[in-house]
């Protein structure tokens, strides 16, 4: 019996990320074939029978798994272009915040901005995301700080998968920031009993997260959210131990938290705690080279205690203002001093990881989404190796 | 009498870089005017009488002076990815370089590369700067290390000129590192007294560039060098300071160098002779990137005594492979600590002061070459702001 599939790359270099490979999973002279949008086979192509509708001849290029970026905010109204000039001319915080700089900058501009406003806005940026092969991307609300505004981010966020050929990821991130208009512990309760129960219920979010740190919620307020998320049926991330170390990342563990992202400040213990608890490490050197911060995220604790690391873009307006998803995995490379492969890994499998889709995405194996990035590249090393530049020959969403 | 202009730009926000004006000299309701290639009008739209064979509505966008990036090693042969990729995984300098790593290994590439090759890797990296409004770059020679293969370099590089719409000024740097087949001295008299002199009679070369640093030339290598460039009339950079303090820049001062290039561990009293000597301070940021240096340039005294500070790629397969001026920008203004303006005039103004061409770019003055990018932002603050996008909206070369 003949295998009949709907397109078949030949002629390529596959790191296809599969665990039960060493290393990327690289398989030379390699095939990958696509039924129905899924997977249908990934090996070499010696070993390939069956035909298909459409065969391309990827001329010894190197394919990888779509590209995932696990922790973006992607969406949001205005920009802070100013107050990064006015900081560097001198300014002070507080002259800043006069100036109207500073999140609630962002929080006013997205409350304005209405549900078309913020898809319009929000698509170039995905567009540049998609232009580097990044196949899905995370979006987290947290710009509103009420109900209507992080409900409107969140259907904006949905309708960005609409309208491109990308698979979206929602997280609601009410518990981002505290809005000027309520007392914190009112607005904590607001998270909580109104508007977590509410977005969960019309199936906007697929996360919750939270930003636990000295600037934001308390370990106490913190494990609020957590105790609304996990009442709602829904995964857990947390934003910790990025300015500091405030145990954050210890309280996602006890939730069975999908992820703990920054980290800079995590130590060895908590290494120990996210291993146990299965989270993903969620690497973001946007951030940490645009505050110039100086504390390196605990990577040989991950290494040792076997902590997968994805990295990310942090795509936001105030501290990583950054489109590429390539100039996220050179920094992780520079900053961070991540390996090739761990890079690789990182906007890939560790990513899938990091969003609860491994199932689904992020490897190249037979039954997931075929979602592909085909790269004009000798070696995969030259995708963080250069800063500026975009190698992809082609993307390819759910098999097209 | 009506002027008459080729070209009219009209309902822009202009950044002339104009030094008779504040600021980055803004002009706001402007318009620019091109004839025969040069700028013939740049003020105010309402004070612009005369017509043209064509008007362009700028829709309020900003028009700067294209780009210059006035530091790169553009022409080169391989890559030095997977040296890139051991570093991280742990090799040592001796296990890199056994794996035929480090300088040597671009040496190689590069002479086996015959000129249509040189010109062929070059133009996407190229295509790559003018994507980002560059209309002027500079290219040094320095992989050659012998005569052939340097003047080969400067060829190609000439050629990229006639390739593509680009102003091209080439540097030749055989004083970049010592060939494996020959002892120091007799490189730097093969240098001095053969291919120098001959570079220099065939035209290729628009300055001499030399390495002087700890791991290259010392001061007085560098100094014979200096006087052969001196005899055959031509303007004079250095290479200095980079990994350590040697003098190199107090020196090119004294020869009255066009600039000294990366700096970082320059001295107060290496600013003041530069500001004597008139010379232009080049800052690299996407080097010190790459090699995780810590040492910052002394920006504070290049400002207190007026020294000029432009901002380049440094484009390179070793230290620098970053394709974009645009984030050399953003580096500039968070690793260094430029101001917004001060990172736009290291792209226009003071770039083409660093290649002795003030008189014919880097400012939008009448009379000068017509290059211009126009920029799709509200504020010019977004230019060094946002990493991994473009906002170009148009480059102009030579009013065209
Ligand atoms: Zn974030
Ligand atoms: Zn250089």
């Amino acid at each position: 019996m003949t295998a009949h599939y709907d397109r078949i790359w030949r002629k390529a270099r596959l790191a296809t990320l599969d665990p039960a490979r060493p290393g990327l999973g690289v398989i030379e002279d390699g095939a990958v074939a696509a039924r129905d949008g899924r997977l249908a086979y990934v090996g070499r192509e010696d070993d390939l029978t069956g035909e298909a509708a459409e065969t391309i001849d990827c001329g010894g290029r190197w394919i990888t798994p779509g590209l995932i970026d696990c922790h973006t905010h992607l969406v949001h109204g205005g920009d802070r272009a100013h107050e990064f000039e006015l900081r560097l001319a001198g300014a002070t915080y507080a002259e800043i915040a006069a100036a109207g700089g500073g999140i609630v900058s962002t929080v006013k501009a997205t409350r304005q901005a209405d549900e078309a406003a913020l898809v319009a806005s929000a698509l170039p940026r995905l567009d540049d995301l998609l232009a580097e092969g990044v196949t899905t991307v995370e979006v987290k609300s947290g710009y509103g700080l009420e109900l209507d505004t992080e409900r409107r981010m969140l259907r904006a966020a949905r309708r960005l998968g609409e309208q491109r050929r990308v698979g979206v990821v929602t997280t609601f991130l009410g518990a981002h920031a505290f809005p000027p208009e309520l007392p914190r512990q009112a607005y904590v309760d607001l998270v909580c009993d109104t508007m977590l129960p509410a977005i969960a219920a019309e199936g906007l979010a697929d996360a919750v997260d939270a930003f636990c740190d000295k600037v934001a919620l308390t370990v106490e307020e913190t494990e609020r959210v957590f105790q609304a998320a996990r009442r709602a049926g829904l995964p857990i991330r947390v934003h910790a131990e990025q300015l500091g170390r405030t145990g954050g990342t210890q309280l996602a563990a006890r939730y069975g938290a999908l992820s703990a992202d920054h980290v800079e400040y995590a130590e060895e213990a908590d290494a120990v705690a996210m291993a146990q608890a299965g989270m993903t490490a969620v690497l973001l050197p946007g951030a940490f080279h645009m505050l110039r911060e100086t504390q390196l995220p605990p990577v040989e604790a991950f290494r040792a205690h076997g902590v997968p690391m994805a990295v990310s873009t942090d795509l936001n307006p105030g501290t990583s203002p950054m489109h590429s998803l390539l100039l996220a995995m050179n920094m992780a490379c520079v900053l961070f001093r991540l390996t090739v492969p761990e890079a690789i890994a990182g906007v890939t499998r560790e990513a899938a990881r990091a969003l609860g889709r491994l199932g689904d995405i992020g490897t190249l194996e037979a039954g997931k989404r075929c979602d592909l990035a085909i790269w004009s590249v000798e070696r995969l090393a030259e995708l963080p190796y250069r800063m500026g530049t975009n190698p992809l020959h082609a993307r390819v969403f759910a098999g097209a």
